[in-house]
Parts: structure tokens; sequence; C-alpha cells
């Protein structure tokens, strides 16, 4: 199958790009990001010697014409007005910004006026061990966000058995590729080597995010509280959730029954890391208890499980492939 | 005043030795390990041409001829032998094991049998914002670990508003020299490079170290929830207290007025970080809030402020000197 | 074809296993190590839920059963007399070890006495663009050291024009991983994070590989001055080689000829680096020229085109496939 | 004396006023930025409750005023004109731009024409262990680029024993705050972690400036070849010199010899590294010979003996005070 990308050149472009040049199904036939006029080895001179294609201006209408699904790495706002397009062209897609991730009224709330109505509420999110079956059936599956995707598979399992009116907690570590590859302070060598902060306490939009999901599956209604950190590493996302049970449950029977038949969710019996996941599609997690209070950890490859490998499930389970399909389970880093 | 150093070999007992060097009051006379025979540069060669005082095979009798006061840099269970001996020697003693920080009873439980039952329920907690008195007046100070100072000066201004029966959670993250000098998996480069991960989550022995010391300080029983992780980063220590409080009130104002004369706390209205004191004995302090949830943050170096400095400033206190007599508020850090 | 594996619980056994795992002609029937009893997921959590082969005790006549290849990486010395007995029950040898790669009497001067003087002096150096037919033919190969592997591919192209009698300096600078998975105080990460430094300077074992190398391809003495350094990094190889030039002739063209049918040396314009080649059996090259001053610059993975890819390289060689069959050339690493 | 501090926002500056802060002898009257209106806790929030000194707009006739000497932290061409106008003042000046390093006519083939030739021919470069009775009877001393800092201690002391005509080269390594506090794409956190690189082979402008000096110093020419690399580390810098003697002589005595008395220069018995210096002002240097080929191996921390402290030590020398007052030999760096 014909596949566009868009956004190229960006990390999650990156890990696109390499992730569909060894896939068995998909065939890249189109690259484009913002200005044209180079080739991908260009802009991206680790594929020197690898691959030989052009990068265009992007424009739906040539999309339309070589490619039957497109993946989206641009920045929310920009990309609904291609999603939009290309939907109307009947190119299938999907979407790693956050435009199509939100119910409308909290997208509007959180980010900006909407300027795709008529799609959005037709838009599935992409979170596969929960939406496997909405995403089989769509046109347009909104890639979830890196910390909702590491937050979700870690907290849904338990959000039956977590006291109402308790707050809950998630203390979320991530690598600072995540930051984008746009220069930035927090960015700046000197000012993340050898550091780690918080940043945008209770104010990071992939809060509001979390909550809605949490609602919209498992019909609770939680106050979520979300503190974001960086990381002085390049890649790699950690999210530690601590919530107040109901009672003193089994939680690591909970754990394994939820994901026994899920093979991107590993289980895991120690406290989870980085490096195990890194370069994967992989979700490790792990589950501890005190008494009533519960600690759950889990572990993604930000740009991988977090974004474009995430996305690739997601295309592969649309267009009826096996969702495992040229998915990374290993990676050479030691 | 005339000072010894017991335990010279690790990274806490190489920051005392810069420490005292420098120090206007302090004069190193005795130097010890468990080896002895080597020169101080040869055992830390960062200190070659700096000075020259022969390390000692470590000997109570023969600190008690040429010291006052001991600072004791040794593991648990070791520390209690000397202690015991320098104090019935009339040498005083500051302490940065365990042996002396905890009651008798919670230290048992956690630690092993005590050796000197006699000294432990006169030592006096070293934190200075909250046991100056005590320590002017003590000649057994057991210097507080690092993840409770830490957490204790994030936590102890928020007791008091804090729902009862609610859990409190602490998510804390340290650099590997909180590890120590002896070769580990942990510590192995390859190991922690580019990862990051919890370890012994609600089983680290400072857990009852900050309970205990919350009911003695503000009278209250809490469950603490104590979470530690590891940082790729040598030194440095970020501790996140997420606590559910009885009310929506003026955190920040609280925070302000609990440490408005104490000069080593300073309160930031932004997230903390670990550079800002890095090779300080400042422990920087956030708060935020999201309706009732609260959000602490506090950072210090781990081996200053979590060990050697503020040993030092417990010194000068016992010594009835100014608290911040050659104690570092800048480094040469970046 | 099937093969064996045996050394599998370090770094390049790793690597083994995972480029084994998804190479299209290549089985993996044995995976073995010095202990046995376990399962490779609990050797390697990360290949958790990804491969399920026991882990055998090494033992040759197993293997000779169910594979027609072995690879040992195994020390030097211990990896002799597995060879030795493999060989003699005709299962092909790529030997990762150091002991087959130099000439009997180099190898006794700077190792030790050799134990298997019937196969050494038919074994073949694996460099393969330097080698390959005669990796065709052979049953024995030694894989080069990743030093050499650098080195060599940069150096050989120049040695015709290089001044005779002109010292050849090789300034290298190596990730961690290289010092293997076994605890050191080098590889602790306090002393390596945020460090750099040379080691075993005119001493390295590997300093006699690459100049009898020359000496071999070339027919050209010349003294090679060789400088390791450690970098706080894991994986990754820099080397850069100083010579003087008997004219000032055109390097770059030198460079682009001799490698311009070989799909993994990559010649670049600008100074290579790390990131570029991580995860990839590529050599990036750059080459620049003051005067007769000359300046080779060269990257590997050192781990993959230092140690396990150009292993399967080579395997891939002897037994009639295509060079680059399962060899990877992009990585997720951004 | 009372001293100034134009150019306050980089790195070097922050070095400045921490040094400063802590000087026996010298104080601070004046900081200043190119914008002014600041305090220099919000500059430097490091420097929060440690100082509390506003930040003028640079205001050379302000200077004069209240200082004595003043430290210029600009950039090279900004830092002539600030020059000129203060020494017309009779301001000493201990300048940190590479304006008044060089010859003008090597400085005007290499930066732009130079705007203050009244004064660049008076200056003294600034290098303590060569230049201190030339720096004792100054006003205008140009502090040395920290790339020939490190090299020329490393290399001057065997100018007089390299064979005529061969080529030196200098592999340097720095960390990245060198390339100071605007964000740029090497300085990019993704870029540079688990990365390394060389840049600018052959070209970098410190090539000239070591060049000229081992002639002006020893009165011997040779060709310099100096290729400068990026470390994944903040700060500090490692410089290998690599050349070839006229014969076979004692290099560790003719070390040793150089430098008995200069207390800022240690000679190893080992490679140096990064962590030895880090936070001082020592250079620590390791010399290695393999017959006639020679390696030299100096160390020092970019930002302090590479530009910060060493400003400091000349403005000592200047003042007639001890060359090491407030100068910092240890630092809490593990």
């Amino acid at each position: 199958m014909n596949v566009a990308i868009i956004g190229a050149s960006g990390y999650t472009g990156l890990e696109l790009i390499k992730l569909l040049l060894t896939h068995p199904k998909f065939n890249i036939t189109y690259i484009a990001n913002s200005t044209g006029e180079e080739n991908v080895q260009d802009l991206h001179p680790c594929l020197k010697d690898v691959v030989n294609i052009d990068v265009s201006k992007a424009n739906a209408k040539e999309v339309a014409k070589v490619a039957d699904l497109a993946f989206l790495a641009l920045p929310h706002k920009t990309s609904m007005f291609f999603a939009k397009e290309l939907l109307e062209l009947d190119v299938k897609v999907v979407d790693l910004s956050a435009d199509y991730r939100l119910e409308l009224d909290t997208y509007e709330e959180h980010y900006c006026p909407h300027e795709d109505k008529a799609h959005i509420k037709d838009s599935v999110y992409g979170l596969p061990e929960y939406y496997s079956e909405e995403i089989k059936n769509s046109k347009l599956v909104a890639n979830p966000g890196c910390y909702p995707t590491a937050t979700l598979l870690a907290l849904l399992p338990f959000v039956d058995f977590i006291q109402e009116g308790s707050q809950i907690f998630i203390d979320a570590k991530s690598g600072v590729s995540g930051a984008g590859k746009k220069l930035s302070e927090v960015a700046h060598f000197v000012n993340l080597n050898e550091n780690s902060h918080a940043y945008n306490p209770f104010k990071h939009r992939h809060m509001p995010e979390i909550q809605e999901k949490i609602k919209l599956v498992k019909n609770k209604e939680f106050q979520i509280n979300f503190v974001p950190h960086l990381l002085p590493v390049t890649r790699g996302m950690l999210v530690s959730v601590y919530a107040t049970l109901k009672d003193e449950i089994d939680v690591e029977k909970i754990l394994e029954d939820t994901y026994v038949n899920n093979e991107f969710v590993r289980v895991r019996k120690t406290p989870v890391d980085l490096k195990m996941v890194a370069g994967t599609n992989f979700c490790d997690i792990f589950v501890a208890r005190n008494g009533k209070a519960l600690f759950i950890n889990s572990s993604i490859d930000n740009l991988l499980r977090g974004a474009s490998s995430q996305a690739v499930v997601n295309a592969n389970i649309m267009c009826g492939f096996e969702e495992n399909e040229g998915i990374p389970k290993i990676a050479y880093v030691p």
C-alpha cells in the first residue's frame, strides 16, 4: 500500500521514514515538509546511501495521486487543514498532532478554534489496546500524545479500583527529544545536562487528554494532577502514577489479566526503565502497592510508542494488516 | 578548632575534606579510613598539590589527642562503635551514617540491633531549620539522610494543612553519587546512561526516617509512600511531594513565611532544578496547587546539603559559630 | 542456515542475538554462555516476549549437532579452545576475540602462547572491504578489533601516499560499552560522566594489529602511534588519523575512489560523528589536508561494525549470501 | 581594589562574578551587559540570595568612576571599542576576547580590521607561566583562548626538541560550554548527547594563535595542525599534542623541570582527565614517548583556566597581589 509522510523534518517524521522504509506492506511514495526542494538524504544525513527520495512541498492533491494513506507529523492547527483536504480526497489519515485527539469542546478550551468540525467527531483515538475495533473501521485516527499513551496504559486497568474523590497524581519524566528539533532554552545542552526539572506543573495540555480518555473509556471522573519533568536523555519516557485504592487488592493480577493478549505491553516484576523499551513499540509496566497506596510505573520510547511506531500500528490496523507488521521489538541500543 | 574526618575514602568524605580545608574556623588535624597508609593526595588525586596530610587507620584514641570534634562518614553499624568511643573520650560527633537518626525502636526494626543505646537517646537530628536549638547544646548530631533532608524541608511546612487519612506520595530522583563509590550494577555507566528508573519502591529505609520525623516535629501521623528513582547524573536530588489539602489555601505564602529567616532555603517561583543548587548548601523549594492537590518540589546537592555541607553547618552550630561559616553558596558549575 | 552463538552474556553476544533473530537466512539453534541454566529472556531482559530460547552451558559437540556455523563472542584464550574443537567437527567459525587476528609471532608477543597453531595460519582477517575473496573460501574468520576496523578503513587508502619514515598518530575515542559488561573503575558512572581521558597510550593491543595489517595489505612499514580515549557515551567510536603526506594530493578523490563499490563505507563531506552510524554497520569517513598534513576521520558503532554486525557480514560472505543480508543501515536513534 | 565586569550575561561573565564575589582583594562595583535593567539575580538565577547588584547597560565612563580595573567578557570586535575607551580613561583592562591576543597582521588576517591599533601593540598575552613579568607592568592583558592555553602549556616545554620541518598535530576536545550560551545546532541536547565530532578541522582561529605564540616564545616556526572536537560534557577541555622528536629524550624530566615553580600546573604520571581540574585553575599535564613519537596530554576547565580564573590570575599579577589570591584549587565536583 502506498503511503505519504507529511512533516518529514522533525524527529517523529524521521522515525516514520525509518519505520516505513523497512515495512513489509507499506511503500513510501511521497515525503513532504514545508519547504520541499531537498533530497531526504540532505534533510536527514543519517539516511545517506539508504534511501533516495525527493522531499516535496506539502500538497494534499499531490498526495492523493500517489498514496492511499498519509501520516501527518505536523504541528497542531497546521495538521487539521491538511487532514481535512486529504479526507475529502479519500485519503486515510493517521494524524500525529493533537488536532483530532479530543472532544471538540475540550480541544477548543485547551488549544484553539477547530477548523474541521466535520471530521473531528468521527476521528478515533489511536490507543490500540483500547480502541482496536474502532480503528479498524476508521479513516481518521488521532495518534495519542506520548504522555497520555504511557499514562493511560498504566492507569486504565486500575481506574475501577481507585477511591472515588481521591486525587490521582502523575509524575512523568521525558527525554528531551519530545521537545522537538527546534532550538530552545530547555534543550540547550548546558541547561539540561546534569540537570532535571519539572515544567508546566498542572498546566500541560496532555492533562485534559488523560482526564477525558479516562472518562470515555471507564465512565469515571477523577481529578488528574499531571506534572511532567525533563530528563537529561535523548529518548524515553517514564511515568509514575500514584493513587489511592478502595481496597487492598491484588494489583499484579489485575495488570497481568488486562494485558495478557496485548503483545506490545509487557508486565514487569521490577520497576521499568527507559533502555528496555528504547527503539521499540513496547510499553513496559510495573505495579506496587503499600496498603491502599498504589504506584503504577510505565515506560515507552517517546518517539516510537509515543508517536511514530504507534502511528504505524494504527495504520496496520486501519488497513487490515497484522498489528505487528514492521513494528520494532528489538533495537541496537545496549 | 581542630577536627577529624573518619571515613575519608568515599564521596562524602572527600566533600568534607574540601569543605574543611577552606573553612575559616575548623582545622583538619586527622584524616582516617579503614586502611591508612596513604597520603590524602593519593586517595583523592584531585587534591594533588592542594593538601598534604597522611591518612591514618581510624583510631578513636588518636582522634581524642588531636581533635575536639569528629565527622564520621562511615557505613551504618560501623559508625556507632566509633561514635560511642569518641563520645566517651569527650569528642563531639557529627555522624553522617543512619546510626543515630531514628528512635531506637524504629532503628532496630529497619537496620540492626543498636550497640550504643546509651547515646542514641541523646542524639539530635541535624536538620538545622527545625532543630537548631537542640543542635547548639548537643555533643552528638545525627546528620539526616539526603532524601529526608529534601523531603522534610518541602513537606513540613504543609503537614498541618494536609487532609487527615490521605496518602502522601514522594517521587524522589537522585544522582548516582548517592549510591557511593563502590562499583555496582546500577552505577555501571552503560546501565544508567540514557536511562532512569525507580528502585525499592515503598521499601527504602529513608521512608521510616521521613515518617518518624513528621510525627516528632508536627505530631501528625501520615502514611508516607516513598519511591526513589535514579537519574543519569552524578550529583543532585529532586523531590516531588504529592498530597491532598484540606482546603484551597495560599500555599506560596505558607512556604515563604516558613523560611523567611532561613538563609539556606530559597523559595522559587518556578520549578526547581539540580543545577541551581549543585555545589552549594541551598535547598530550593517551589510549590503549586491544583484545587486541593498539592505539589511541593525541592532540590538539593545530595552530597552537600544531603550530607557533607549540612554536617559542617551542624558542626558550626554545635561550636557556637555562625551557621554559614565556610558553607558554599556558589559553585563552579555553569 | 543454522547458527550458534557462544558467549551470549556480553554486549556483543546480545547484539549477535538481535541481529540473527531478524536475519532472513540465519536461524539461531543454539545459544550458550559459561553457566547455562537460564532462558535468554532472563539473561537479557530487553528480550522479554521477543525470543524464547534456553541458554546452554557451552559445549562444542552439542553445537556441531545443531549448527553449521558458530559465532564466538568469548574472551581471548578461551576462544581458541572452542574454535579448535568446532573446526575439527567441521563447524565454520566467526571468532570475535583476538585469538586468530594476528600472525602467530605477533600474537604470542602481545597476548599469550597460542594453543591452536594448526588453524591460526589459515584464518582470514574479516575486514570485508579488503579480504572479501579470502573470506568467501574460509572456514575460520577472525573478526577485527573495533579500533583496527575504524582505523584501517580510514588509513589504508592513504598508506601509499604517506612520507616514508614519518610518524602516524591515531587519536581514537570510544564509547564505554567497548570496556564490556563487567564492572570496572573506568565504567563507574561517576568516574566517566562529564569526563574523558586517554588510556594505555602507545600500549594498547590494537596497536600491533593495526601495524601488522598495514604491512600485510600494503607492504609498507610505519610506526603506528595509537592513543585510545574513553568518551562519556555508551556506544560509538571516533578515530582521528594524523599523518604526513609525500605530496599535496587530492585526498577526497582517493577516498571516494577507494570505496566507490563498498556499500558499508560512506564518504562524508564534513567531519563524521557517532550518531550517524549508531545502530548500523556503516563506517563513515571524512578526510582533510593542510599542506602535507593529513587528517582522516572515521566513525563506527563499536558494537556493530566494530564487532557483531561485521561478524554477520563475514558469515554472509562465508555462506555465499549477499554481504548486506540482515545488516542494519538504519537505527532507532534520533 | 574596585573592579568592573562588562559582559555579564554569558558563561565566562558568570564565572567572573562568582570568582570576584569571594575574592579577598577585589570588590565588584559595576556589572554590565548590553541591555542593563535587571538585577544580577535575575540574569543568573543561581545567584539568588547570594548577591544583590544591578546590571547596567555597559558604559565606559561610568566604569571609570567606580573601578580601577575592568574585565571584558565581550565578543571580539565589540571588545576593542570598550577597551580603547577604558584605557584612555586610565582603567586597567583584562580582555577575555580575541581582540588583543595576536600581532596586528595576524589578527586582521583571521578576524577583521582592528580599530585600536594604538593599544594592540602594548597588550600582553596573559599566559602567566610564560609572561608574568610583562603582565606585572601592563595596563592591558589579552587573556588567551581556551584551546591555546591548554595547548601552549603542553607544547612549549618541548618545542626545542621537536624535529624541524615535522608536522605538529593537536587533537583537542572541548565541553560545549565553550560554544557559549547562545542557542546553536551543535549545542542542541539531542545533537550532542551520545555524540562527539570534530569541527573546523585546520580552520579554527585558535590555530594561528598557537602558531604565533610558539614563534614568539621559542623563536621556532612549525606547522601547527589543529583539529578541535566537541565532547558531550558541559565543561572541560582535553588536548592531545602529537609530534616527532629529534632524539629519544627524557620527556618526563623536561616537563617536571619546566613547571617545578608553577603552582597551577600539575605534572601527572598518568593520562589527565577533565574531572581532576573541573572547577579549578589547574592545568594538568602528562607526557609519553614511543621512540621519537611524542604525546603530550593536558586538561583544563575551559571556563576557568581557559577564561575567567586565568583572567583573575592576570588581574592579581597586574595589581601586585599574589598570583593565587582567590583562585580555586578545589571544586564541589566529585
